[in-house]
């Protein structure tokens, strides 16, 4: 548990309820659908891509790559939203496969991948 | 902070410094170079992205929707650790920008996006 | 119509219908399914942005992106096969939109786009 | 070589060399430089993805695939114009790796891929 992303889950749940498209940008991508979802992932994971390269050219960029890793995660948790999951689903499965839970004493048994 | 994403954050930055790509599969992410993770992530969003479709049409597949985030999220931190960043940074930039910091005061106060 | 597409589409055609998916790389699409064949298309479209982005630095990569073109070329036709398409929809769609048909007469015409 | 092809490498190329973005979509394209030509082809390469799931579960669907493969095609040839290829090339690099050239009887010599 997170305390920004159970955050993050809860206002995507509310504001995907909302009535109007035009209440918030999560609004209107709920009211797009699961395929204006899906092209809002893909643009986030190419901005990503891009964003490493020039990052990778001139440390300096490193700022805008972090704020598009940010969208990608956020896009991520609005399809999730709509299909039924959460952050602590994905925190859950990255704990489960690479043995990092939030104890420590389970963390330093075998760790593997 | 995040206690499972600052654990991943460190056990990638290990493993990426472990000299064998054979050590972990982090190792030999590192050996591909910045190239490699970047088709990785690409390949990380198509598979998200099918799984959504899958999802969608059977709510008994969000499993493998949750799995592929999972491993949308992973290689997008490996990444970032490649190129000076981690999962802290993207928390800090998702509560920046939705306004959802860890404290619950900050929170209630203007909402934005 | 072009000669060399054309002849791809046969060939394509040909070994999608092959029985066994050793028999060839395209059998080995078939076999794989229409995820399979998204997934190849993603693959090669992130091969062709990386080319570009190492063709724009050094032109002597300008071979390697017509490579990777060539591919994204090839698998859409696979997946057009697939779908019960071929080049020639492709071409005649280029052409209606472009005013470009294989007719001078027609392409000196209205140039729209 | 191919009609439709070719005058749509010299539409392209004009086009990218007028002086106005405004003049026309190429212009505009032009104008965004190579990582708006780039956002646009994985931009192309997901709608082509997303027609193909439509056209596998309703074959009615297949003119909008072969219209996103059309996009795909034409973005492509954008990029391949402004770092120095065209069309031709990408049909060069087809024939030779799946030997079927124009000329019939070196198409029927040992096919190869």
């Amino acid at each position: 548990m997170n305390a920004v992303l159970e955050k993050l889950d809860r206002v995507i749940e509310e504001r995907r309820r909302a009535a109007k498209p035009e209440a918030s940008y999560v609004a209107s991508l709920e009211a797009k659908g699961l395929e204006g979802m899906l092209r809002k992932l893909s643009e986030e994971s190419t901005e990503t891509l891009l964003a490493a390269k020039q990052a990778e050219a001139d440390p300096g960029q490193l700022p805008a790559l972090i704020s598009e890793t940010a969208d990608l995660w956020f896009h991520s948790l609005v399809l999730l939203s709509r299909l039924g999951g959460n952050s602590n689903d994905v925190l859950d499965e990255l704990a489960r496969r690479f043995d990092v839970s939030g104890l420590d004493e389970k963390a330093s048994r075998n760790p593997v991948e």
